[in-house]
């Protein structure tokens, strides 16, 4: 026997990219014969629509299905919607689980989903339908129909049959869930419960009662956090009337959180479309584009505004010197602030201690550190650039830069926050350029005082 | 019924303070007789480690394991070493899993530790000393010894009759490992295909051949990839022999995927301790001074650097206008393009198309964002400044620093990653301050020699 881990050399993927172009189906065939799919995803990638079909008809409608589900979404797209008809695709999504079906279907035309949607299977189309109905970022969008359910009163042996029934709709299942006859969810009986629980027994005596379930409703950042903090390896999903309507699997939820950590690293390093270095040239300069403008436009009004101090620059030129340092420190202390604040409201059992309290301890840090700061540059620039009055005034207006950035820095992401919006992207260019320029103006209404 | 979820309020906080402070027992037990541990855990965050151990006392020694378990690192330490002694620790870690018990014992002084050790129940004993072997972030030192194990001639019924030995031990099973009498893996038999399989069945028969494995001196890293990407709820571990010694389940990855992104979330902040808002004032200023302080110096030298230049400000004032253009330009292309190569370095499928091939792109990528860039900045200046020679330098200058950072931001995850540091500190202060002092090298260079 073998333990299937497949590595992605450089060599395998010349050797393929050969034999699609030799259309050599023999090796194609055999060398994917025991790769998982998710590793045949991975390759196919490299390849474009035409050369992709090319390997997925060689393949079995099963296998299809499943290396369809692995794509990440904007490949599927594409290959889908440029190299395939409705008459190729109804037969693969009828391989898929609901859940897998519906993303898909969402992803094509709407005309080419309406028509699949018609050609599929009687349950699985039913199924789709009801998922449809749900935003992408929810509990309803993210749960799938297939799940085992089972009445109250039935027996061990009643369940087993109906488990029997469904092996082959239902992957990775972990739980029978218990309704009563208006599917009103229960409870649970875990498997191994199952196995060890005589035949006759009624699954009502078996079932587990206090479970955590999640509302269709519910936001899939609320559900990841719920499956992470109970250790659950799969939740149900009911409705408001409480019954049970899906179930989501703990590998949905951890998509959903690697997702939410790559979105929140574009947002904070400036880029604004879901963009990856393999992408066209175009792509990743149209990504990184609009940040780098708002920089810019930044920067101009930088310029603008020290050109009010003209004249005290050209009298005294070292005012100049301390600019890069004034903004450095600016920016930097915002970015730490706001990831901080990210970073609790995105903590479990955070509990929030009102605005004021949480402002007193922001504004008792960056006290601590504006002094600290402040010292070591006023001994520095003392050391280095002599007895100066300019020295008194960059490191008092340092001081005030800390001081300002941190509460900038605090109330910007919790702002956003109340506002419905990711308050990552307090982290981001954005903010940046803002306390560039607020750095800038306590630097020179300082001077402008004591000079 | 009722299902457990439970809504940590200010309101039920401060009631529970004054239970806690009037020793009011009752109350505590009422309130907390259906709360998960993990709800239980986050509200005691706020307690101190006596009114903590009040609180335990009164509850189980079961619910008591389970409350520590999921409290964070920091916060078990301080509790458990300031306020427990070996008699009182013994029994509740004798009520833990093997891999939270190691990691417990990791925790403590090492005296206490090796006390505890020699009390624990024998079998817990030998495996806890098996895990105490792995560093935390190897497969090794995530996975559980508790697993259910068959031998391939074995029948369903025996299989089933060792589920019922060891389900006391075992929580969270999905399969039975299939071992030989060297105790090599395998294979792995689904528990769903265990309850359909007729109890003659051989083991061998059913079992699943071609499963995914992890070795235990993995990265955790890598285990958390492999798991995510073949969409794995449990994945057994084994040693260089091939034997079966441990499994990790997915909420430990899922523990493991969220540290990552957190600990990336301050790295790219510039944070250097694991820090949280909550955490006293004096940590949350020493967590935060070093990067302020790099930035600081960087700061210091580009004033120096800049004193080389007086006769040319002094002359020109309207260069020091354009510093915060050139130097905010320059940071946020670093950290664009050091942000694309760690999200590829992180991804799935990744194949490195070599350095060349990588640096080509980003040039070509710099190329169009400088020419663009340039060109607004060019056409903003002529129209605000006014026909000026420094409209060009300014400009041109700028072209230059969006290369240079973009190829700084390019190499150095790259370089960091080849060396085995993360390559996340790329896009942190240091770099930031890097290309700070480099886009003021480049601006007044492009100065010297053109004007």
């Amino acid at each position: 026997m073998k333990f299937a881990e497949f590595e992605l050399t450089k060599e395998f993927r010349d050797r393929f990219q050969q034999a699609v172009d030799e259309h050599d189906a023999l090796f194609i065939q055999e060398s994917l014969r025991d790769v998982n799919s998710a590793d045949v995803a991975s390759l196919l990638y490299e390849f474009n629509g035409e050369e992709f079909k090319y390997v997925l008809d060689l393949l079995s409608l099963d296998v299809q299905s499943k290396i369809i589900k692995d794509l990440d979404s904007d490949t599927r797209k594409k290959y889908l919607t440029e190299n395939y008809n409705v008459a190729q695709l109804t037969p693969i999504i009828n391989y898929l689980d609901s859940d897998d079906a519906a993303d898909i279907l969402n992803e094509l035309p709407i005309k080419t989903s309406e028509e699949i949607l018609a050609q599929l299977d009687a349950v699985l189309k039913s199924q789709v339908i009801d998922l449809l109905r749900y935003d992408a970022n929810v509990a309803g969008g993210l749960m799938a129909k297939e799940l085992i359910k089972a009445r109250d009163y039935w027996t061990v042996v009643q369940c087993i049959d109906e488990i029997r029934k469904q092996a082959e709709n239902v992957s990775k299942f972990y739980a029978v869930y218990v309704v009563n006859d208006q599917d009103k969810l229960l409870g649970r009986v875990a498997l191994q419960k199952l196995i060890l629980s005589d035949s006759k027994t009624i699954v009502k005596d078996i079932c587990e009662g206090d479970i955590i379930t999640v509302e269709t409703y519910m936001d899939d950042s609320e559900v990841a956090e719920i499956m992470r903090k109970y250790d659950l390896e799969s939740v149900p999903v009911i409705n408001v009337q409480g019954q049970l309507v899906g179930r989501i699997t703990i590998d949905d939820v951890v998509d959903v959180i690697t997702e939410q950590a790559e979105e929140e690293r574009q947002i904070m390093s400036g880029i604004t479309e879901d963009v990856e270095e393999d992408d066209s040239i175009w792509r990743n300069t149209r990504a990184r584009l609009p940040w780098l403008f708002i920089g810019i436009l930044g920067g101009m009004v930088s310029a603008r505004f020290m050109g009010f101090f003209e004249g005290e620059i050209a009298k005294i030129t070292a005012i100049a010197f301390f600019i890069p340092l004034i903004q450095a420190t600016g920016g930097n202390v915002g970015i730490q602030s706001s990831s901080l604040v990210v970073q609790s409201l995105a903590n479990p059992g955070f509990v929030d201690d009102g605005l004021w309290k949480r402002l007193l301890k922001v504004f008792s840090v960056a006290l601590l550190n504006g002094i600290f700061l402040s010292l070591v540059v006023f001994i520095i620039t003392r050391i280095t650039f002599g007895a100066d009055p300019l020295n008194i005034i960059v490191s008092l207006a340092l001081f005030f830069v800390v001081v300002f950035a941190s509460f900038i820095g605090t109330i910007t992401p919790l702002l956003l926050n109340r506002l419905g919006f990711n308050p990552a992207l307090a982290s981001g260019p954005f903010i940046t350029t803002t306390n560039d320029l607020l750095g800038l103006g306590i630097y020179f209404l300082t001077l402008h005082i004591l000079i």
